[in-house]
């Protein structure tokens, strides 16, 4: 496996009576049993694409012409969604974070950028970083009806058109939408917008090994295949697994609702430390919050990052409420990064940083995170990796998406709907259309 | 007063037996009033240099020379620190938001950007992107030992020295620290490097309207002067409060205690609907935590954007547990921002688009969500701008760190202190030592 799972740091027996018993994750990793059942059920009838698509390949050698030609077109790729048809590419993306600004050296891959929102000072100021004969858009949105989505490519389409002609939009753009006819299809088709198909059965926040995911990782420079190999991985040993002890997904499912339901635990810290996780553990809240929040159910995520946020929220989290869990995600890091020199570091009082590489002090700060929270009785697994690249990553993604549904199967909810979020949309266009009338009245 | 807040969404009366009755928001309220005489005691006293600091205006004048000199000398100025020493620089210079990559301007203002982290991948990103002789570094620590900004200059140091040559270092760095002797001060002083004292009375997560914020925010071209401003009117109209109903801040801290204590709600999600803002919730998320969690008291914050969230968490917020409260702050944008040209969205399906400018959407997103809160009873009190400047900001700025005060009092923890956070700290010198004795063994 690509990552170890260590639950002990959050069990009863390892750090006190305030972590989950053994007696507890016992009984709910049983019940767990229907779920594996129904995983395989759904990949062997073929009715959740999501566990078909770390097998497959012909996609994404389909796929990697279109990035080809999307990158000889683009200093700059700009990636328009919101949601799951954002994270999930942001979360890949991270892996080949380059410098935070500077000069794009020539025949490197293209800068890319998500935009999630519909902030009015935020979308000019993008506009004027941009050059429109070398920027290419990618829109995506599933349902191709979503208002955010649709105003930020109409507002892009005018850009391009009255920057290059109307001739020029379609090939500044490729959208990916549904097969069914919906509005985001029709401009495509009108403009000669290439478009490739999102599967109907995978949701926004399960989409992340698809095109949806795949495509901007690769215009990125990466490797696709591997991200598909690690979720494989993860996915395969779940589904051959005798009993749900065996699936790293489903022990993990059991001990957030056995601490629910046992210690009321109803906060899950999702705390990296690695800066290129980040992304990932805003991924990750999408994925928890959606798919159990519903009926009363569900714990609340919190993204959080090491070690920034020992500056921030580790007082809170030792010495505050007893009402979370936590999942640390730790790296190999001993010896990473630029070593500090030994002759600027004479004083004594830097004694303990002298000659240390950047990776000493970082992996020094996640054990001794890990250490302080369990010498307080909170309940902490961890994720430990020896590295970080596509495999690793596409085993976690893997890992946290069965983890879900595991724990949504165990909730007793839906781990695929987001019913409440419909009316706030109606409502939206309602005040929308009121503000018009006023603007013209 | 800059901003309007409006606690009646969370009030029992407005949206149900869920939100905070009248009677025990009064009784809690009524005790704020001793929090309230020690801020007076506090300002005649001088004990508390945060309340000093609105109204001082010498300290201004003497950064602006140090602020130009540092622009004259730099294309990108990287402020090194963590915690309260980056997060109120972030929170004022994203008012002054650019475009996030392309080439700078000849004559504009530097770009800025904060580092809080020691990761070694994201700091050899870093040096990658920067020019040496065009690069100055802010370098922020309170108490002068903090193991990661120690780190990061040292490694800042040593890769200007390499690069332009140790006389050069001196120009190249500006520091603030406390006047104590301590281990920065003194690297500071062997090179030459100017340094400004951060007053020993301000703690890091209360030090926004200091040098600590104002210095990047002067760097970034906004004007401090007006940020003190904001702050001042809060501050003066919570001070000449004759009732604790008659303070803003001491309404807010009621309000939250108040939901904690009556209907046991133990998270506060903060969400502006303004992109501006993510940073401000950054900031009010450390503020929050590390001032009121301590001895099992407080309620955990949660950052969250609109309307990006509500493709990520709004399911869970609305049909979730019945454990948050929410402060959404909202901004009149009618007309902001590009508008939908109705030529391209003649399709019937986009006319609730047709012509709508990008900030009339937004503007009925942020009022839909507040609809649907309450609609389903879940209290959320809205702050609303009637635009976003330095004086609006620095008078939120100035209303959460009161409000914060005033709720530690009724919770009865120090506002001021994080006592939790020192073991760790420790453990981590530990495991350094260990580490460095294994490598060389």
């Amino acid at each position: 496996m690509n990552y170890r799972h260590d639950i002990r740091p959050a069990l009863a027996e390892n750090i006190g009576e305030r972590g989950l018993s053994g007696a507890a994750f016992e009984r709910v990793l049983a019940r767990a049993r229907p779920a594996l059942d129904a995983l395989r059920a759904w990949r062997d009838s073929r009715s959740l694409p999501l566990l078909a698509l770390p097998a497959a390949r012909d996609d994404i050698a389909a796929l990697a012409p279109v990035a080809e030609a999307m990158r000889a077109r683009a200093d700059d790729v700009v990636v328009l969604g919101t949601g799951g048809s954002s994270l999930g590419g942001r979360t890949l993306c991270a892996l080949a974070a380059a410098p935070p600004s500077g000069a794009r050296p020539s025949g490197a891959r293209p800068r890319l950028r998500f935009i999630d929102g519909i902030d009015p000072h935020g979308f000019e100021a993008l506009f004027a970083g941009l050059d429109a004969a070398r920027t290419v858009w990618l829109v995506i949105s599933k349902s191709g009806g979503t208002a955010e989505t649709l105003t930020q490519f109409l507002t892009a389409l005018a850009w391009v058109r009255d920057a290059l002609g109307a001739a020029a939009v379609g090939e500044r753009f490729v959208a990916i939408t549904e097969p069914a006819d919906n509005p985001l299809r029709r401009l495509a088709a009108r403009w000669s917008i290439p478009t490739l198909d999102h599967d109907p059965g995978l949701g926004g926040r399960y989409s992340v090994l698809s095109s949806v995911g795949l495509l901007p990782a690769m215009l990125a420079g990466l490797d696709g295949t591997a991200v598909r190999a690690g979720a494989a991985a993860v996915l395969n040993a779940t589904l051959a697994a005798n009993a749900p002890g065996e699936s790293e997904p489903a022990r993990g499912a059991a001990l957030s609702v056995g601490l629910l339901e046992e210690r009321g635990l109803a906060i899950t810290v999702m705390m990296p430390y690695c800066e290129r996780l980040d992304a990932f553990a805003l991924w990750y809240r999408q994925l928890w919050a959606e798919s159990l929040g519903k009926d009363g159910a569900g714990t609340t995520p919190v993204r959080a990052l090491g070690p920034v946020d020992q500056h921030s929220q580790l007082q809170l989290y030792l010495d505050g409420p007893r009402d979370k869990m936590f999942t640390l995600i730790t790296l190999d890091c001993i010896g990473d990064g630029p070593r500090i020199d030994a002759a600027l570091a004479d004083d004594p009082a830097l004694d303990y940083l002298r000659g240390r590489a950047m990776g000493d002090l970082l992996d020094a700060e996640q054990r001794a995170t890990a250490a302080s929270l369990a010498a307080r009785g909170r309940p902490a697994r961890r994720f430990h990796l020896a590295r970080l690249d596509e495999t690793t990553l596409g085993a976690l993604l893997m890992h946290f998406m069965l983890e879900t549904i595991i724990a949504a199967d165990l909730l007793g909810v839906d781990a695929f709907d987001q019913p409440a979020v419909e009316q706030g949309k109606a409502l939206a266009r309602e005040y929308l259309a009121e503000t018009t009338e006023g603007a013209s009245a």
